[in-house]
């Protein structure tokens, strides 16, 4: 794995880093780290890398990467950049042969996202978005137990993801994390929208494997002087006619990072918390609440196959991420060797562009003051 | 107190029966607990009642009661019926001289909200709604923190309340209470929006003090043949610029009763769940999440004078449901006394009125797609 | 009913007459409620009680009673003082032909408690121990679960009673019901032992049908100059092999009222906590977590039975010592009807001899350093 | 790092790879995998390490190791096998100059415990014992609220580890885990007091910052046919005078990893709960329930110095495992580079002594019949 951002200091860059890790089959060995070629190659030293695989640029990095043996060169570039540099570097990497795993959203433009699905597929090179939490054991217990028609046809759909952390202008302060989200030009036309947002909306249609058709969105700027929304509430109507809300926000003071779902179906519903991610609640017609636990009793293959450790013993964040890289991983080894996988399960460019088609929806239809939009 | 409604195997009479009598205030004298007079005196015999005390309508009931001597007839009524029994004997009882305690939504139209608010008034008797939840102590805890500022200007709010009991069509069973609830002659224009939605914009408006100004209401008709809605999503904005999500049910297969609100301000915010009504989750900037319980640490005495024991014995629905009536009844004694009380601390007509504007705006706004409609 | 003990300011005889009245089977016609003549009848006086049934004592109150006619005069007394208090009364009322319901622990001494279950076997009344914890609905399934061997062989248990209030001295800050219960002249040999050990010790029994069979009782004394206990941590071994822990406390700093019990058998284990009353948590070899809520989906008839409204409307402390009342009431109406009842269901003196064997094992072991105690 | 059993199929050899590899300090460099020559190195080609760094056993692994340059070879082994095979290989790496991570219990008796703390003082290496829970980030919050005074004086303590795994007799069905657990030459003379029971005294002691002094165990051998200890029940007596319980167990039915506890002082009181990780609930004299994240607001900077990732992003198990491999790693990179770290925060022998003290006290209190026993 070669990585494009992620210097020292990051905060997404060291979790991909430590997801990758985890399973032991991905190894960091080069990385073009910062815009600044000296912070770059600072951060790569800090890192154990050798020298000369501490890259000034992203650029030089694919451009020498691959005239390294093949044994040798990384077989793919991890993008952890800010969200306006996914898509250049990307597109170099697809282009010059290099397999992709991408941070979301997807790209700065719904355009770009359109280009690159292209581009993924003219080149035949694996790409994987990391929406990690489609990662997480439960999450792929209730996307299965969707798909057997467990819970019936689905009716009604509650989704949220919370934070807090610009309930004060913390961008103001000097902090990197918040400066670029909410900046246009880095973070593109959705600021909570496009940062969180589409993982609640990834995370919909990956668990109800039904497409939202319309929404009626209602985005706040509460935070002084804010171009971005940092709030949002939304009306949603998917393909099959069941109804719900989103809420989403970065100024719902005290909320860590609550993403959280509910379903409910003719037959069946559930419910997952991702700060408490190791609870699957379902409530039926006729028996008692049932909870899930990851490596519990009664799951589907699909749970079962992605978690680590026995039941009780908690996985978290990084593990689930660490999920998106394994999968990734397997599916890139099969190709290496030759061999097929039917249906790899990761996130792809195809999910960037539904995330793209949210981000603008929802914007327009904030404009028209919450107006149904097609996502489209 | 005499009642109206309430025959044996009602669901709400009774509970109003239990709640009136938890604190020893108020004694049930009399009852016209049925449409039919037979099952009517029936009913008042099964509760222990004077046959004399028995009647076969309301009509009566007020009529005869009227000519006992003060010391001996009832002080008030309590409407226990259907929605479309509320008007003509509240009407009635107030304008022969008698209180009133009034199930919620107020009335069977907007009409005579309006209406029965203004003959509130005119006979300077007492009216009490019965939005049972704002008796919580909990609940008076949250409006007293708002109140104080303790969470600063209000941002944001979700607010729901989800049933699932209606998800198969029980009404074609026999049920007597799904019955009436889905038939727009005895239940109004709105379903589940009348039956639980208000509560949901009751709670909002208690706690925040902030009205509702303006909705955008999606709402769903999932139950085969229904005419009312049986699910509804809204967007809403309130006043002062906050926004947020209501979200009502009685098709979320296997939620109970869960009511539930979050209230986000800009220096805290707060969070309490009536299925788990003994805590509410707070939040702070710079402080550790807190969670206050009843006739626990550091609570506004508005919530300590509503619990009757001490810390750690849950209190539940039922008592909730007493607070109305003994704060109802304590008020109704002072005025008996002569005496003045600064402000009761009970639902009113005023609030009908709110409950069926809301019930209004969200039809209105669902026959035009969701588009925003103003509560008035 | 007429009330011995509970004068105003009281904390067990207030609770006493609200559980007594939520299901309108009971009236307080009379009472004695302080050993204060005054005081006795200036609070039934505040309880609306005419000024001839407020007696002097409970010795008058008896004497009179007994002298009106039989449809006037009360048909029980409820034993609401402290411990001291409860044997001569209860003896009084039996022998004088009045049923009884009584405050737990049964008396101030094991004798008097052997005594008073020979009394009231020889005078052919009903006697009621108020055990509240038992009436609750999920208990009650938790007990049905184990008895129809859904759990398989016991063999672990876990049971505590856990409270903060007396962490500081608050006996010495003029603090009623602290003074009482720290004295062992009123409340005999146990303190937190008498006082909360006891209802561990029922539920225990209660729930797995199995008594326990000896005890290793480490009792602590916390608080300055306390005499008595005011926590304890117990080993116990039931009669079937099972063995388990049981801990005590009124000094477990926080804790409000902690009552909690695990039982895990060979098939299947549940867990209740009483300040979350509404939820029983069960694990089963080859199935997911089950959680059962009052009247919610496949409980037994037995928890079903003692439900008053919906699930999702919580019920708490005052319903499960109501549901005590009402079982009484209930016995009580069928005896003088001449109607038989199978198995009444509410703690008798049988109950309260267990309760006080468990106190004198206890206080016996921790004086040998914690050795094994029989209880007998 | 070079590993000590671990081979394929292994639970915890590959729990202790994944911790070791998440913060990207430490490499797999070699390992003896198995007792099976075969098998260890077809183990070691799995994990993707050059043949030449598989090794046919431990003994051939820390002869050639050695003799390889100082930058190439392994700087410490992690001790991974069943209890019987840890003090072997932990004597020969030390005393061939390897630093040692070694899993627990530290050894099979007592007698090599003491032993090897002396090996490990002469050998002037460092040596890190795997207590893996008190690397989680509120854990060390905990103790740090201990050592800061903010409990004041410890008074009660309730400690549990419960597991239901061995509920049913797995070891007779050929789980590799079950087998050499209930092996009395394998796993020492503690069943679940060795495998468990440890960590719940590690917790304790670790988090108070005191020593338990006496201990009285009644333990219990549920499974048929079992020799060693498959459950426990503990009463403990601390050297502050502080009184509590403790309860562990395999066949406690449902229960999947379940250590908990609490912590009750004179100001203060804590509860943490290893499936739910991430909440520290704290209770006060004169304050609102508080409740602790990691990265949340107010945490001590012993707690901050352990978190990966933002407040609400769950880490879990094996986060907490790599913190114990990290801090050594710190220290070790430290004393490689000639500096010193005053305080290194990991478990070490003296810790494992503590653990065979308290298994070997259990025991023998638990033959005679829960009499009180010493640590010792």
């Amino acid at each position: 794995m070669g990585m494009i951002g992620g210097g020292t200091g990051s905060f997404i860059g060291d979790v991909h880093r430590k997801a990758a890790s985890i399973d032991g089959m991905i190894d960091l060995v080069c990385g073009a780290f910062s815009s600044s070629a000296e912070k770059s190659i600072a951060s790569g030293k800090a890192l154990y890398l050798p020298e000369n695989r501490c890259y000034r640029s992203y650029e030089e990095m694919i451009a020498k990467e691959k005239q390294l043996p093949e044994d040798v060169r990384m077989d793919f570039v991890a993008i952890v950049t800010p969200n306006h540099m996914h898509f250049p570097p990307a597109k170099m990497a697809l282009e010059n042969g290099f397999h992709v795993v991408c941070d979301k959203p997807m790209t700065l433009t719904l355009d770009e996202a359109v280009e690159l699905e292209k581009i993924v597929e003219k080149s035949g090179k694996l790409f994987a978005l990391t929406h990690n939490y489609t990662g997480n054991s439960l999450v792929k217990q209730a996307k299965a137990m969707v798909d057997n028609g467990d819970l019936g046809k689905i009716r009604k759909i509650q989704v949220q993801y919370l934070q807090g952390w610009l309930s004060t202008a913390v961008e103001a302060t000097g902090q990197k994390q918040a400066a670029w989200r909410v900046d246009p030009k880095r973070s593109g036309i959705g600021g909570a929208l496009g940062d969180i947002g589409t993982h609640a909306e990834n995370l919909v249609e990956y668990i109800t494997g039904l497409k939202i058709e319309e929404l009626a969105a209602d985005l706040g700027r509460f935070g002084e002087g804010r171009v971005l929304d940092d709030d949002g509430n939304v009306l949603i109507r998917m393909e099959n006619g069941a109804k719900g809300t989103m809420s989403f926000s970065q100024i719902a003071l005290g909320e860590e990072n609550n993403l959280a779902i509910k379903v409910y179906g003719e037959k069946g519903s559930l419910e997952w918390h991702q700060e408490n991610p190791n609870q699957l609640i379902t409530h039926w017609l006729d028996e008692p609440v049932k909870i899930f636990t990851p490596n519990g009793n009664n799951l589907y293959p699909e749970a079962l196959a992605v978690s680590r450790i026995p039941a009780g013993h908690p996985e978290g964040y990084l593990e689930a991420f660490a999920t998106v890289y394994k999968n990734f991983a397997t599916h890139l080894l099969a190709v290496l060797n030759g061999e097929i996988i039917e249906k790899p399960d990761y996130p792809t460019a195809k999910d960037g562009v539904r995330g793209m088609q949210f981000i603008y929806a929802s914007v327009e239809s904030d404009k028209n003051n919450a107006a149904w939009t097609k996502l489209s």
